[in-house]
């Protein structure tokens, strides 16, 4: 029973490198897509779309082992719910992944335009939704509710760095029309990266109601 | 034996009939979130938002009830796969539901201006939309692929129509600045019905990938 127990926690152990492998993906292409964007580097977003599919091949194979691993040790209490949360958490990450593709399709379509202004806030907004995401996988490896509380709070920063964003634009729409069609694409680009620290904060609410199975809002 | 599997064909049974409540929850939000927008009618929008929370609960008292069914009763392969994608398919219906919040936001804001137009492609794009929920569905629950299929076809006509829109209310902000924010805000909703839509493709992709085993590329 006792070499069960180890075979099963093992089995656990293993999922959940497999997951922060995907995050770090996932982190990565977050910062790729943003930077290629920055910089105008159409061969780095390019990398980020490729770099999706493997991204969505790891959220399938991390679906099949969650089930199997509930199916066949049929694990109870928190470790089933831990690796039930799992089994959510790839979904935010994959769908972070498709919004780093989103941003880098703008990239793709400003290649040859003059970036109205250069990119400040945007990067910053990125930075702190990285970190996020990493923090949120880290909350749910070492069920750190702390940590994941901390993280639903920084989602505010992001919020109010995206509203900023969003008024500037707005002003430099109305005082230059020519730069109405880019503008808009740099609105998408912060609502992307808005979005991907909305998923972060699902992840983190996920983790504290796994530990705690105390409820925080959904947000996204 | 036989009965044991009767008693797990009657909780699949129920737990498809609670996703099956939990959609048309969602379905209901998508049409008076765009019908409060089209008639600015902010109590309904309220409505919208308040709602918002039994459709949240509903996804975790179904995400138990999945968990619970594969721990108890381990069931084998398609059955098995059927619960795991029930089980994400309630995480899609949920982030629909988060968008029928975020168009009832933008009803309240735009509450007390008059619109810049009639707004047609919009509840157009929004009804193909919610048709599209009802539909894969309706494919989950009866493992019907060719339905599944037809399904991510239409994707392509909302987004279609979303690129209308957005050449449209690209065309109003150049030619009057004062629209530039309400129509910005407009962009937004369009692409929050593109993002519904997104998610009843990528239910129905689950659905070919659960009866085929066949990969389709998740969009969303």
């Amino acid at each position: 029973m006792g070499s069960t127990r180890n075979a099963f926690e093992r089995s656990l152990e293993e999922l959940q490198q497999e997951i922060l492998r995907m995050g770090s993906l996932v982190e990565q292409a977050i910062y790729n897509s943003v930077h290629s964007l920055a910089t105008q580097n159409v061969d780095l977003a390019n990398q980020v779309i490729e770099g999706d599919r493997l991204v969505d091949q790891l959220e399938l194979e991390i679906e099949d082992k969650c089930l199997k691993l509930i199916a066949t040790q049929q694990p109870m209490a928190v470790d089933l719910r831990k690796i039930g949360t799992g089994y959510k958490i790839i979904t935010d990450l994959e769908r972070m992944g498709d919004h780093a593709v989103d941003i880098a399709r703008v990239t793709r379509r400003l290649a040859n335009e003059r970036l109205i202004k250069p990119l400040v806030d945007i990067p910053r907004m990125a930075a702190i939704t990285q970190e996020m995401v990493k923090e949120g996988l880290d909350a749910y490896v070492k069920m750190d509710v702390e940590l994941a509380r901390k993280l639903c709070s920084r989602d505010d920063e992001v919020d109010h760095i995206y509203s900023q964003i969003f008024r500037e634009l707005l002003t430099y729409m109305m005082e230059d029309p020519r730069t109405i069609t880019q503008a808009t694409y740099l609105l998408f680009v912060g609502r992307y990266i808005e979005r991907i620290a909305d998923h972060a904060t699902n992840l983190a609410e996920r983790v504290v109601y796994l530990v705690t199975g105390e409820r925080l809002d959904l947000n996204d």
